[in-house]
């Protein structure tokens, strides 16, 4: 990344894209091939969209928009949502780790 | 777009994503065409943080995620920078115009 | 989007982005509520490969890159094959359409 | 990144994201602060469609799909003239190394 960048923003930038690239492969192999509860609508949408939320965030940073404080905010929210829901549903301990990992950063980020 | 989407999420998908292409379009042809201001840091980042959040809250809204409420508050913010901003410089109507009218339509879906 | 766009290149990326919505709108409602084969991981991994491509093509000619020709080439095999796979599990008529008829556009968009 | 994903594999969705996080940053940062040649159409679009082609082949090896296959191959392709056009305009080392890792990369994941 680009030398102005700050340690704290890099490094969310990191938790961002790391917590993006679990949570899509997980769903894509992991839920798919499990089946049930895993591919329920509810479930797997909140997969998804943390995905996509943690992609975006990763993208604000990356392109220094003021405006990525507010897509941290709720990629923590997000990210917290969706580690409930793994938990709750168990062997997703991959994925757990990462949305709360991200979490944590994007929070501090978002202040 | 699937069946049961309802007639009015539908329509700021519709928005988001024209706002997006006519965002992203204009900055790649018309501003760096142009130059001078039109390539200066705060303008540029602007319209690129406005086209990427149409994008992603496009998505959320396709993807069925409740947090697509979030997603539409903070794109219906910055549409409305980048509309003032576009004015500012002069001569970027439709730029203007698909800013404006999907800042409407996402706010009236935050709610 | 820009008024230097030609009309072909337009309407392309306007069958790549309603190709896209289609895809992922109906991949998370109804394949998800439809379950059984509609989400198993061949079909399911066909569909968002296909809302992929078809955003990311759409993407390229926006920014006016010259390898939109190859994203477009790629896009029209894909959304091939999702619609004969569409068109194997019956009832995703929609899709189907989409699909072909962006396959049409980007296919001319791609020589 | 999911347990059963191959290593050559995860770290070719690294290489994808690292190139994507350097070229987009750099872009976004480095080239509109200095202007001149680093704001011409020609090479800014392509660091635009390189952060973009490094985004969507992630994309395609998260969600395991056969086709990261082509994107790949385009992803070597527009890495190699993006290295190649850094290194004409000078002083953006890093990004022509992380173009020239993910090319190397991308084009051995593509066979």
């Amino acid at each position: 990344m680009h030398h102005h960048t700050d340690p704290a923003m890099k490094a969310c930038i990191e938790e961002c894209l790391r917590c993006y690239s679990v949570c899509l492969s997980t769903a894509m192999n992991h839920c798919l091939e499990m089946g049930g509860e895993h591919v329920e609508k509810k479930h797997f949408t909140l997969m998804m969209a943390c995905a996509e939320i943690c992609r975006t965030s990763a993208h604000f940073m990356l392109v220094d928009s003021p405006h990525h404080k507010h897509t941290c905010a709720e990629c923590a929210e997000i990210c917290t949502q969706c580690a409930e829901d793994c938990e709750r549903l168990g062997n997703m301990e991959e994925c757990v780790a990462a949305c709360r990992s991200c979490a944590q950063s994007c929070r501090s980020m978002a202040h």
